[in-house]
């Protein structure tokens, strides 16, 4: 498949919204779209591995013990069993390109 | 891991290059340069999905029996099986965020 990313752009006021670009038996791709204030809280994936590829704005990422602010540009990978999450500081929003391989939902 | 993307371009005249950003058991996460007239010719990959994200530039895809232009901000997904291959007919530089699961490499 081919798309322009942009155009799954999904905002929700009430939490960040996660945009599904493609699921297949080896990894699902996602945009993560996170108004000022929203957050993914630190969590964990055994045997799996997380990347984040910031296309807009600017998260404060954390990544096991680490906390850091990452802009557009910047790359985030959480190995399997790593600690992980992001949280929008604001005052724009936060826009991600999100992978995960193995798909847990296949 | 935590980098910014940008700090891994690199370009090559002889033919497009790979930096590498990542690899885990599951998946590698490659930054794909290519000046204006360079490709990765057409090829598939059994069992594995590969991903391709245009930071810069527009690229000429081939993705099974199609050819399309897709620019930055636009996303390929190559399943397992499908031809796939791009070229950067120029005049600017093509760079793409490329995964690939599982990681051929592990």
């Amino acid at each position: 498949m081919i798309t322009d990313v942009r155009q799954h752009y999904r905002f929700d006021g009430e939490k960040f919204a996660r945009s599904n670009l493609v699921e297949t038996g080896q990894l699902f791709a996602d945009v993560y779209c996170f108004e000022a204030g929203q957050s993914q809280p630190p969590h964990t994936h055994d045997g799996a591995t997380k990347i984040y590829y910031v296309i807009e704005g600017t998260g404060l990422f954390t990544l096991g013990p680490d906390e850091r602010h990452v802009s557009a540009g910047g790359f985030v990978c959480a190995g399997p069993g790593q600690v992980h999450g992001v949280s929008n500081p604001g005052p724009g929003r936060l826009v991600t390109l999100t992978v995960m391989a193995p798909n847990p939902n296949k």
